[in-house]
């Protein structure tokens, strides 16, 4: 059985599918590609039994073919071997031989049978009334999974904090992210599901990292069952598990009656983080936010080394003087995804209650807000 | 005591001089940047024991001083603080306070009474008979330092061999680095001395691998003597100790009789060397060449995967068939340094005997040549 293809299409979808191989695995038949060939569409796998990921195109093949080819392997050749012309041809003793105009490459190959079943998903799910379908702008998603993903659970204590949940209401669709420390949340509202009854779903950490780098400006179908969600981008596709747990009352942590606003520069204030990370770096990592009418003074100190700082920073704040800390981590992690924006508005009521910090201007569309808790000032 | 400086101009000589500080270190005092600043000069050293870093510039001081700062803190800060005026000032309670426009940055500083003696060289040599002193263009060091570190001993078993060796000679300066599996040797005709007598210098390692990422396109003042070599780049300087060990005799191993010459590109043979590593994983790594009239094969097994691989170039060959073996790593590092090349030329004589390599064009004043032991081929 052969087939011909170009090294640089291969390479792409190589390229496309590599990211469901696990590096370490008990089980060494995942190390593989399945291909899979059938009237001259090749379809390429690969799982590490959570994520799944598959790419398809066109060659001209002189017959079908199942088999696993190892990974890493020939994904190396296949980069190495610059724009030209390969001859894939299987043979009957298990040999996979590759042939370019100066040279053959012999691989093994195996057949099938032992690999984990494939989900074939949305396949027996379509028409069901179970079955969420849904088309978001490419860059939306990955805008919404980037300003997300950050603030998920990174221990395994809580495994509903693991994912960012997707929640479906007639506000639109919701994406939300959260430790306990700081919480992410992003409203889409143009795409809803067209149902009053609001829908939610968890989608793992690995799935959306994987999703996040493969997407660009092109529309992405969604499928969505009570198990699994499907990401289909072009001609390739991302299947994964759901986690199957409740997601906490998020709801619950957001204050309501923050009366205290200060705006400012989200840029400069992101700097003076930076900096101040450097002198927070024992316990909690703190820093405080010292905050007067035209002024947010930012401090630090590391008492181990006898070093700290302290900065002066224009703002615009219409509440009492207030002396507030937080973990200079979370806050860098949070300022850091809202470079995009001019000014942010900070809301604060108190030294121990939540921040809501949001962009001045909200996209058309869009409602992006991310919350930070504080730690305690030991004044 | 106070000065002021610019935060880009000092970035710049903390980035020259960090490379000293060691990561790691028994002695926690080297982790400090020494300022040692007397009439307006401020000179900043580091070292590690082994290399010794220093650059010096004029500042606006109203004092002299010598005291010890955390390195690592003071180049993070200085780093993040953008393009701005820095005032220092060292306060009699062992304080050193930064201040910018709108920021106060305090660290400790201490005393340099239990820093160790910074080396003297060649202050107390300058004049001795023992002291030899040279221009080198800094473009000729780089590329000469940089085309024979890689083949250095990784191993400490025989210590000369892991620094590069630097031998005056009639023929000019001679650059050679060897760990007995392959060999690197580039002849600058136009260094020399000035003397009749063989004069041969060890530098270490780390101490060439520093220099190369400090020089560019200026001129460079090596001074010499029996037990250090220091280089003198623009306000910058690198001291260290020489290896002090008899370097072998490394001609003894230069074939002078490999009377078959095969002729190659340059680029195209190491792409297909680097496409065989894949291929020659396990054991000696080894690579197979089978050279004949007008074509290289090249070949690779992997045998504990089912794998292997075959490619053939155009080559202009003289000699009688042979198949010759090589590590494919060894083989990489050498055409990996000579990609600047355009044609290569092998020398050979049988699959037992040192293969000498040089450009088929040598460039103006210098003889570049690499050697490389073969491996057994079990045929």
């Amino acid at each position: 059985m052969e087939f011909k293809v170009n090294s640089k299409e291969l390479e792409k979808h190589l390229n496309r599918v590599i990211p469901a191989i696990p590096s370490r695995t008990p089980m060494p038949i995942l190390e593989n590609f399945l291909f899979d060939i059938k009237d001259g569409l090749l379809t390429i796998y690969a799982t590490d039994l959570e994520i799944s990921l598959k790419s398809s195109f066109g060659i001209a093949a002189d017959g079908d073919i199942d088999a696993l080819i190892p990974a890493k392997l020939l994904h190396n050749v296949v980069r190495a071997l610059g724009d030209t012309s390969i001859n894939f041809e299987f043979t009957e003793n298990g040999k996979l031989i590759l042939k370019t105009d100066n040279g053959v490459y012999t691989l093994s190959f195996l057949g099938t049978a032992d690999y984990p079943e494939i989900p074939d998903f949305p396949g027996d799910k379509l028409g069901s009334e179970e079955l969420q379908e849904l088309i978001i702008n490419g860059e939306d998603l990955k805008s919404a999974l980037d300003k997300s993903v950050f603030a998920i659970a990174k221990e395994e204590m809580r495994p509903a904090l693991t994912g960012v949940l997707f929640e479906f209401s007639d506000e639109g669709l919701r994406f939300v992210a959260t430790d306990g420390h700081r919480l992410a949340n992003i409203i889409y509202k143009k795409y809803k599901l067209g149902e009053e009854e609001k829908k939610r779903y968890i989608v793992p950490e690995r799935a959306v990292s994987v999703v996040i780098k493969a997407l660009d400006e092109k529309d992405v179908k969604i499928y969505l069952s009570a198990t699994h969600i499907s990401f289909v981008m072009n001609d390739m596709e991302l299947i994964t598990r759901l986690i199957a747990q409740k997601y906490p009352d998020y709801s619950a942590v957001i204050p309501l009656e923050n009366e205290f606003t200060m705006k400012i520069d989200a840029n400069v204030i992101l700097d003076v983080v930076k900096r101040m990370m450097f002198f927070s770096i024992s316990g909690t990592k703190k820093i405080k936010f010292s905050i007067s009418e035209s002024k947010l003074e930012i401090s630090a100190e590391d008492i181990d080394r006898g070093a700290s700082a302290d900065e002066t920073l224009e703002c615009e704040y219409n509440g009492e003087p207030l002396d507030i800390g937080f973990n200079s981590m979370y806050i860098n992690d949070i300022l850091s995804h809202l470079t995009s924006e001019k000014e942010l508005i900070f809301n604060l009521h108190s030294p121990t209650k939540a921040v809501v910090i949001t962009p001045v201007e909200q996209k058309e569309d869009v409602e992006l807000m991310m919350l930070i808790m504080p730690v305690r000032l030991n004044n």
